[in-house]
């Protein structure tokens, strides 16, 4: 199937979805882009997309991508009994929220039962690479899901990691990996203010670690926010909120302790609590420097 | 002053000092080295290097480093009146041990009664870069003091951070490497554990994760001892238990909070309370395992 012949529908036009159904029309595949935001939805409109309900369309796609916030909106999706029996079998669900792993899994045979393929694809890589088209996908399905999704993963995607043949490993390594980047945004902030509360200033701290030992990823992207005070919300507090709230739900679950993400939850719980909710995750420095009366950059 | 006519002494000489200390032989210094166990001195005299006691060669010393594990043992050499009013006036004292600031600037007043110079300057890098030639120094003092140990450090070093005029932001700096050094070591445990309770191998998190935002540079090192089940130390679980217990001190000191740094530390003493404190420090996961009922690589 050639991308001309293909049809694909976004629903959420977010940070990510937006940019990741820009790179779907950039492909020349014709695309279908749903939000509750009327604007965003005419933004896409201006950009080449198509904004049909997507009821109306659901029998011409071979791709659905879910790109909203978490596993509530994406069982509101595709309990929609009509919608998915709408739709062609042998097409694909696309699902790229963070959500349990169990709850991939029940998505899978609930699709299943509509003959519809389902990929557990949660994604990383943040909007600058989604309007880029070169997201990074944590992938496990079906032979027959990948297939049916390649050309839409080929449009969006830079890096499509294959986790397993069903679902469920995706779901799981993003929860790895939202553990991890949690623990080191808070670790950052930790590392950040105790300098300042040693006489060391910030940019010293940024520049001399990152060349250290004691560097992360997280540390040089959002290391430098803290030190030039600047909290312009890239991904925000609330996100981490939510995903850490995953990762410990998921432990729990399985009787498995997480001594680290759950202190760095608590520390963006108090950023939320506190009204930083909609700031740059970064701002969880805010809540340290609060605690220790100091002053940031 | 050429290396010709330079003379250093190194008190010390585990895995960072012995490689230290031939670094300086091999660029030509005379160099004394000082350990409590004799087959080591005995070892770096066959490398070229000199046994004399400190107290008898304390008057030729241009630069005395301490390559030695706490606060404790660098007082206890520094702390020698005799030692310190035999050396040179204008000769430097090089301490290397992670301390706490405070303690670093209470040396150097001292040193600086007996006219001699104080570098603080705690080392980064391993025991492989030691022997290269090539750690890095999180170093500050006066610049006399950094005038007075450079043929020194020119040997024995790659990277020398010029932090201060004055003793005690080397110390901070090492601290705040420290505490995120150690923070994502027990990350990166309890990440790799919490995707093995998730069905997910720890060989495909540690390969994966590399290559995303939720790794670090303790990540993409300690995590493949875990994904290979190899707990050779090369640095051991004692040392996190000594220097995350010296940044939570010094934040106690400071009535600074640092809750992940807490929670990695209780970790770390719980792999050193069941006997695992000689091991690799990534056998914390160990402590993860156990407490999931997992089995690792």
């Amino acid at each position: 199937m050639t991308t001309k012949d293909y049809t694909a529908a976004v629903a959420g036009l977010g940070s990510m979805g937006f940019g990741m159904a820009s790179s779907l029309v950039k492909a020349g595949i014709t695309t279908y882009g749903n939000d509750i935001s009327d604007a965003r939805v005419a933004e896409f409109v201006a950009a080449g997309g198509k904004s049909d309900p997507l009821a109306d369309v659901a029998a011409q796609l071979d791709c659905l991508i879910l790109v909203v916030v978490n596993a509530a909106q994406t069982e509101s999706i595709l309990l929609q009994d009509k919608l998915l029996s709408s739709m062609k079998p042998g097409a694909v669900i696309v699902s790229c929220a963070t959500v349990p792993p169990e709850f991939a899994k029940a998505m899978e045979a609930h699709c299943q039962k509509h003959q519809l393929h389902y990929l557990d694809a949660p994604i990383s890589g943040g909007s600058v690479k989604a309007a880029q088209g070169k997201i990074s996908v944590l992938a496990s399905g079906t032979a027959d899901a990948f297939s049916a999704a390649q050309p839409a993963l080929d449009a969006m995607a830079e890096k499509v990691f294959t986790l397993g043949d069903a679902a469920g490993p995706g779901s799981a390594m993003k929860s790895v990996n939202q553990l991890l980047a949690g623990v080191h945004i808070a670790a950052a902030a930790e590392a950040i203010t105790f300098g300042l509360s040693q006489g060391v200033d910030a940019k010293t701290t940024v520049e001399v670690i990152s060349q250290c030992a004691g560097t992360s990823w997280m540390f040089e992207n959002r290391g430098p926010h803290i030190a030039d005070g600047d909290y312009t919300p890239h991904s925000a507090v609330d996100i981490f909120v939510k995903d850490l709230g995953i990762v410990c739900d998921i432990a729990h679950s399985s009787k498995f302790p997480t001594p680290l993400s759950a202190a760095a939850l608590q520390q963006f719980l108090a950023a939320a609590g506190s009204g930083l909710g909609r700031e740059d995750d970064s701002a969880v420095a805010k809540v340290y420097a609060r605690n220790g009366g100091l002053n940031l950059p």
